[in-house]
């Protein structure tokens, strides 16, 4: 049996599934929990982690977007917050089948005490893919797991907003993926927290649809100025992605 | 001499021109002075007044939005308030000229002093196409009228915010066109007047730049969910704008 194989089976459980994230990592996922989404990919490919600086990812669920940023920057390293002990425990053994446990870090705990786990200051960027319905929008949902991994149950985006104000230093860059239903909310958290909204961009599923997602940088301590980008289209027509959408992916490169 | 030559005569003064909307309604304009631009047809193409409502438009300049809306819509009265005594001036003279003086008045005025002009919460819908920069941006005008047409000179977006939500009504609508560089501070601005945004489209050159305009309407006492429309792109091609637009200027019906 060869390492990989013996990996496969100590670190893969009954249910779960191993996906090729096309950049030479994998992922371990469980259907029945909550699996990554485009909206994961749109985050990492948006976020910009320079060499040598230290990310951190609140929400991170399966962790692929420290997965993701590893793979696509020159980051120091990377953390990944996690609230939900099933998939903490998931993305440490993903990190662990990629070898990246040098890299990566993932950290159980709660986003509104990140005093109990980070420094204040102590990171250079942050990201959130985070729950995007409050308790009045979207259907509760049965299953808990995923009830959490969608709706604010355990935090708010107040909360989050706060918590990526005091680990950032001045300068730091937030970097969040939400539905735009939310932006006005969005925009009024981070500017009372200090996160100046620096850019902006909205994703289309088509040319001439609503926009179903908004990709935001704030900076901390910012000067008030945003810069609105050209439209994310996703689908060319149903079921096939526009070039830009197949680059994120890995193909069409 | 019939009576619309006589009052051509009496009513433009050296160096201004007639200009027809193509909606049965004409406008004095200054090329000296401020012309106004697609912003203002894109605003009161966005404005919604129904039958019956009193509408107030701020920083009103040759009264174009007033005139606009009392031609598309059932509003009951339409008020102008212009801080520019020779704009105002003209505002007036294409209100008569149009024969409108029973549904606009063009108030003289300070948008920072509206308890001197207007009782509080006495109009359903408010508009403005306010100044796009702050002193930090863009170039100052060395032609003053021009400069306070532009510039955030005489009063701040923060300004207008406080005084759309004194003068509205609750569940009063606020109709905005601003630059989406101004996006973070627009919607910060709103929301800490108790205006919540609630629908938003933004306007784009060309369907893959940047967008140049972003076209808002808030909420006085609204709840949290704003809309953000498909997008409004405005040329097909350069000089040749898309059907959208030649519907807001009166062709391709």
């Amino acid at each position: 049996m060869d390492k990989k194989q013996e990996q496969r089976e100590t670190l893969i459980r009954p249910g779960e599934r191993l996906d090729d994230l096309q950049n030479g990592y994998w992922m371990i996922q469980n259907p029945e929990q909550f699996c990554y989404g485009i909206d994961a990919v749109l985050l990492a490919s948006y976020a910009r982690v320079k060499e040598g600086e230290r990310a951190l990812d609140f929400c991170t669920g399966s962790g692929i977007v420290p997965i993701l940023l590893k793979a696509k920057t020159r980051g120091r390293h990377f953390t990944g917050l996690e609230i939900q002990h099933d998939s903490a425990d998931m993305a440490r053994r993903s990190v662990e089948y990629n070898g990246l446990e040098e890299w990566i870090d993932i950290v159980e705990g709660d986003v509104c005490r990140t005093e109990e786990y980070f420094p204040a200051a102590s990171f250079q960027a942050v990201t959130c893919n985070p729950p995007y319905m409050t308790g009045n929008h979207g259907l509760t949902n049965a299953n808990r797991a995923k009830m959490i991994a969608r709706h604010e149950v355990l935090c708010s985006f107040e909360d989050i907003a706060k918590a990526a104000a005091r680990v950032l230093e001045p300068g730091g860059r937030f970097y969040l993926v939400h539905r735009p239903f939310r932006l006005a909310e969005i925009m009024f958290a981070l500017k009372q927290r200090g996160l100046e909204p620096k850019r902006m961009q909205l994703v289309y599923p088509f040319v001439d649809k609503e926009p179903n997602l908004v990709l935001l940088e704030a900076v901390k301590g910012g000067k008030p100025r945003i810069t609105v980008e050209k439209p994310l289209i996703v689908y060319e027509r149903p079921g096939v992605y526009t070039e830009d959408i197949r680059i994120l992916y890995g193909d069409g490169r």
